[in-house]
């Protein structure tokens, strides 16, 4: 397999390197902090050593299984904790191409790019998907593509990067059409604390053998550098996806998930709703600034993104170092994200300094 | 691919479920502490929040690339940072096998389990050159076995399981041999500091782009569960291992990595000498009981492991669970690491209790 930096990495260094001062408006790391008691475990953590820092359990320390499984109302035994959601997509397309039910994975277009190179390093095959002009996925659109030769099905809801929140309908339909032709539902939810609409609905809420929900604390506890993240899997696929990240990875680190244990009990629900009313707010004055600059785009029902196509200026990667250099505004390139929205751009709201690009990009396009 | 419950954790269960008390030797974590520095590196790092919370470079931090690559006089790109050993025997096994120049892969015998997972998660078929009597791996054996269709070579020095430490002629064979045959030598070191005999010589010695060496901070600082540890990889190599390493972990953990950065920087040759000391004085202490059992075995030369075959009493796990039983001593069985040592156990020196264990051994055996 050939190392490609990616196309995140790069434009960000081209902003970097830029002379004019350059809003950041490419990476999905959060600019807000982390609960407190996440500082207040690594501390508590810090202060063990001993036995206290060796492997933890391959699955993830005991409590910390526990008190997801009883958060999402699943059995302890369906979790395991990962390295990140990364690791926790990973297991799950390996454990659906492992079946030998098929090996194409149907993804949406556009689709976050991590999704199709999992695919291939797991010998699978990508199909694509066109969403809809506002971003929702329609399940006959899946129906229609779905075959026996279909491993997986791999939905991301809040979605990177079209902000689209997928319904209970929605996703019982996932599901259905997935257990139809023996393949398996991935639900990656890793920002479902950021569901603007109420609308959203886990995978979870269908039981079945043929669907995996991933998650992770990177978005909603602003940890993204901290890898812990977990899979909930099926009983028929639990023990292969044990095996694999032992095998891979031993176990996950034991510092970061005791933080996160520690701030899953300490951090109540007003954490979360002040990350989501300020990414409200900076949606709000977005997109206003977005109506200045004559862009078409979707205010965003979940997540941190939105997209926006300007008149004759497609996103290429050209224009998007044009951007950077002209107007003083990175965002991701929408030729990244497949073909359905080549001609649009990406901005991660996670910056202080909204306000500001969007005063750029008015004055740029205005 | 079947999870099996790998037989330590077997083993520690029915130890731990015992009547009575068991010393448990079986498990590889140092029972010592961490560096004084880790703790304050994670208690500096829990200030941090913001920014610093959020990914790191996929490949490691730059400053704790740059520190190893000092340290091992290898060149920055060269080094990725992985989640502990683990990762990195995994992504070396994975390039080593995706250049499609052979699917065998030459392991010892006895071996240290993981290999052979990882050798079949990958799609590749172990082979097992038998090691001498004394526990040394002759290159003579390697040379006789390897053939075009040899896809990698993996040696661990100092050994897990034998105790056994190569030295620099045996290396230098070791990669001229995988040269010879378009392989990879694949060495762990990840119990470098805990050589004994000053003959331990890194593959690092050897310029090629046929090798690659794997370690981590585990061992050496007592950090098991951290998970931070290292491979170094030919420019050949690299980018396919950074790419397989981006998608399946997306990167390692932070805490973990600033907390060895601080350690690396600031613990002094004492703190290893301090350990090594240790093992020394318990490796005495317990083949001095061993003597007493009518036992067979070969002091180590390195690592923390002491293999013992006692007389009528081969190394099945029916013999282990007595020996938890009868005797009050948890060990791992020979059979685990194949079958050259079936009639061995093996003892891991990393309790306080050594001297309790060795008491114990000479009562049930004497």
């Amino acid at each position: 397999m050939e190392y490609q930096t990616p196309q995140f990495f790069r434009l960000m260094q081209y902003a970097a390197a830029a002379e004019r001062d350059v809003v950041e408006l490419v990476s999905g790391g959060p600019d807000w902090n982390a609960p407190p008691a996440i500082g207040e475990g690594l501390h508590e953590f810090a202060d063990l050593d001993g036995n206290d820092y060796q492997y933890p359990p391959s699955a993830g320390l005991a409590d910390l299984r526990e008190e997801i499984a009883a958060r999402r109302g699943v059995a302890i035994e369906n979790v395991v904790v990962t390295n990140g959601a990364g690791e926790a997509n990973s297991l799950a397309l390996a454990a659906a191409l492992d079946r030998d039910a098929g090996t194409e994975v149907l993804l949406t277009d556009p689709v976050y790019p991590y999704y199709p190179g999992k695919t291939q390093l797991f010998g699978g095959v990508p199909r694509y998907v066109p969403v809809d002009a506002d971003g929702s996925l329609d399940p006959a659109a899946v129906r229609e593509r779905a075959s026996d030769e279909t491993a997986a099905i791999v939905v991301n809801t809040p979605n990177n990067p079209t902000g689209a929140v997928y319904d209970e309908e929605t996703m019982a339909e996932l599901v259905e059409i997935a257990a139809a032709h023996d393949a398996i539902l991935v639900s990656d939810e890793v920002y479902d604390h950021f569901d603007y609409t109420g609308e959203f609905a886990s995978a979870l809420a269908v039981d079945s053998p043929h669907r995996i929900v991933t998650n992770a604390f990177s978005k909603s506890m602003a940890i993204t550098g901290f890898r812990v993240g977990y899979g909930v899997f099926p009983d028929e696929l639990v023990d292969g996806v044990r095996s694999r990240h032992m095998l891979v990875n031993v176990a996950g680190s034991r510092p970061a998930q005791y933080a996160v244990l520690r701030a899953l009990r300490g951090t109540g629900p007003e954490y979360y709703e002040r990350n989501r009313e300020r990414l409200v707010r900076r949606i709000d004055g977005f997109t206003d600034a977005l109506d200045d600059t004559g862009a078409e785009y979707t205010a965003p029902d979940g997540g941190f993104y939105v997209m926006a196509r300007f008149p004759e200026f497609p996103g290429t990667m050209k224009n998007a170092e044009r951007l950077v250099d002209e107007a003083g505004v990175a965002a991701m390139p929408g030729e990244t994200f497949g073909e359905a929205r080549a001609d649009w751009f990406r901005f991660a709201l996670v910056s202080p300094e909204i306000e500001t690009a969007g005063r750029r990009l008015v004055d740029f396009f205005g």
